[in-house]
Formats: C-alpha cells, sequence, structure tokens
C-alpha cells in the first residue's frame, strides 16, 4: 500500500441516468408491470454504457408508485465491488429522505429489482426498512446467462424476509429480464465476480 | 416523496477516527492479536461516540500489516443503513487503490473485523477480492447482547468463503470483543436493526 488512507467515498449514478431521470419520474410507474419496465430497461442501457453488471433497480411508494431514488450496477465506473444496483437505490433513497429506516413513520417503500438481489444487496434490503420487495425472477438463469456468482442464499429466503415484515413479489417481466441477461452474455462485457473462481 | 432524486451519496469516517489515522497507521499491527485490539478498540469507541453500531473493520496487507483503510459503522452519523464498519473498509480500500478487485494483481488483502459480519457483509466481502477474513468471534452472543439482527447466515458460511479463496481465521480476542457487546448493551444506545422484529 502506498499513499494516504481514504476518509470518504462517493458513489454517483452515471450521466446518462441523471439526464433520463426527469423522463422517470414525471409519469410514476402506478402498475408492478410499469416498474419492471423502468429496471429492465435501465438495466439493458448500463452495461451497454459499460457501469457495471446488468442490473437495476428503484424505490418507489409502493401505493403510488411515486420514485424515490433509481440505481444502477456502478462497480466498474465507481471501482467499488458493493455499488449493486439496490445499494445504489437504497442508499440514494435514504439520503433524499434523510435517514437510515425507509420504514419510519409507517412509510410503506418499495425496492423494485429486475432480479433476485445477491447475498450481499439481500442483507441491505432487510436492514433498509422497505416493506415490499418486487422482482422478475429468482432463479439462477442470471449465474448461467451472465456468469456473475450471486452468492449461498438462505434456502427460505422468502420467508426470512416475511418474517422481518417485508412482502416479497416475483415474475412480472420475467421473460424481458432474460433478454437483457441473454444480451450480456453473449457480448464481452466485464464480469467482475465470476461464478465459482477464486480469481475475483 | 417531495423534493430531488438524489444522485450521488457520500460515506465517510468520522472526525474522531480521522484524528486517529496516524496513531493506527503508523505501526502496522503485524499479528493476529495487535490487529483484533485495533478493531475491538474502534468499535468501543464507535458507539460511544454515537456513530452507529459497536463495530469496526480493517483492511490490511496479510503479510506485514501495512494499514489499507479502517472503517467503523456509521449507519446512525450517515443516515445510510448499509454503512456498516465493513462496507466502510472495504469500500476505502478500494478506493485508495483505485480497484474493485483488492485481490487483482496477486494482492493478499486481509478483512479484519470484531465479529463475523452480518449476511449484507458476508456478501460484500465475497466480492471485494479479500483473501481473508479475521475475526474475534462468530456466535449469537453479538445478536443476545446487543439486540441486532445478523441476518439468516447460510450453514456453512466459512465453506462458501474457502470455496471462493477467502481463508477464515476466528478467536483471536474473543473475549475483548464480547466485552465491547457487553458494554453497548447495557448502554441506552440505538439499536437500528433490532432482532426478529419487523418495525426497522
Amino acid at each position: 500500500m502506498t499513499g494516504e488512507i481514504a476518509t470518504d467515498f462517493t458513489a454517483s449514478l452515471p450521466p446518462w441516468l441523471v439526464d433520463d431521470l426527469d423522463r422517470i419520474t414525471t409519469e410514476p410507474p402506478a402498475t408492478t408491470e410499469a416498474r419492471i419496465a423502468v429496471v429492465n430497461r435501465l438495466a439493458d442501457r448500463n452495461w451497454r454504457e459499460g457501469n457495471g453488471g446488468p442490473f437495476a433497480a428503484m424505490v418507489v411508494d409502493a401505493a403510488s408508485g411515486a420514485v424515490v431514488s433509481v440505481g444502477v450496477n456502478v462497480v466498474l465506473q465507481s471501482n467499488l465491488s458493493a455499488m449493486h444496483a439496490e445499494m445504489m437505490a437504497l442508499s440514494l433513497a435514504q439520503q433524499a429522505l434523510g435517514r437510515w429506516d425507509l420504514g419510519a413513520h409507517g412509510a410503506e417503500y418499495e425496492l423494485v429489482v429486475n432480479w433476485r438481489p445477491c447475498v450481499m444487496c439481500y442483507g441491505a434490503t432487510m436492514w433498509s426498512g422497505v416493506r415490499a420487495l418486487t422482482i422478475a425472477g429468482e432463479g439462477a438463469e442470471v449465474e448461467r446467462l451472465t456468469g456473475f456468482d450471486e452468492g449461498p442464499m438462505p434456502p427460505d429466503w422468502k420467508g426470512e424476509f416475511e418474517r422481518r415484515g417485508i412482502r416479497v413479489s416475483v415474475g412480472v417481466g420475467h421473460d424481458d429480464a432474460l433478454e437483457v441477461f441473454r444480451a450480456f452474455g453473449a457480448s464481452d462485457a466485464v464480469v467482475y465476480n465470476a461464478r465459482g473462481s477464486s480469481e475475483g
């Protein structure tokens, strides 16, 4: 190690997504179909822009769909391996609301992601205070199609969420999500955590 | 949701820890005992200062002990529920080195923590590229003494690390770590993720 000890770090949304925020927030996605369509679209653009893996997330008001935050995977752009889409969306929502518990005061926020979170983001979702998780799919297809390692999830991962007051909804937009992974897998984009590899 | 969509967030070490960095880095902790002693000391001070839970972490060169980064839990200070000690230390190490894979180019970095990571930080460690994890303990005492929820860890959590090239070492400084948790538990400090609670 040479150089100074870092005392802070910053993670940012990519410029193309900042430019897209007006479009995303102007018409709150009222239905699950509309919410998943947004994250599938952003996930696809994200890897093509080179920011990171094909993953996107949003925190929305569960009832109205009003968008609180948006996130994409910025591992490559930020040089930070923890900056998955869920981590960005949850942190940016907490920053916007000025509190570490999104569920405070009875608020009902929903995390929308284009696939089941990896084990890190599974925990991050649990600690965030969201009351619902909506994903397009949950199977091992993501690992098979993209090569990413998602980590060891507990068998009853949904039950563990539900016992902590987080509802889980799976399946809307499933085929579109797989299409994004398929396109990523067919490219030469960087897989920053190869499945089963010890090479990082 | 009122107000703007956030486009970036920053997480910082607390001022007292920044002031302490010279002391921590001047004499690299060469032994496991010395490394764990640092994180136990920082964990204890951290909750007393009000930054977050009683947890601290460091990334060090596994051979020499040269300190690459230091982290403490800053959930309360940052208003970000993901800013556990491990997340801070790993992200600050990656920022200092300018890469998302701490294990690139054959580097052997070790994450030192005062207890077994929660499920979120378990995943974060897995994706970070560190080659070793050193902790003072791993049992449910942390939940019993502090009230924090650590989340559902896979039964073979060590094997999952080892299959990904991450060595695990447990037990040095165990009693001192428990003493920190005991003092925290006896205080009226905020437990931001109560065990088994659905109230966030």
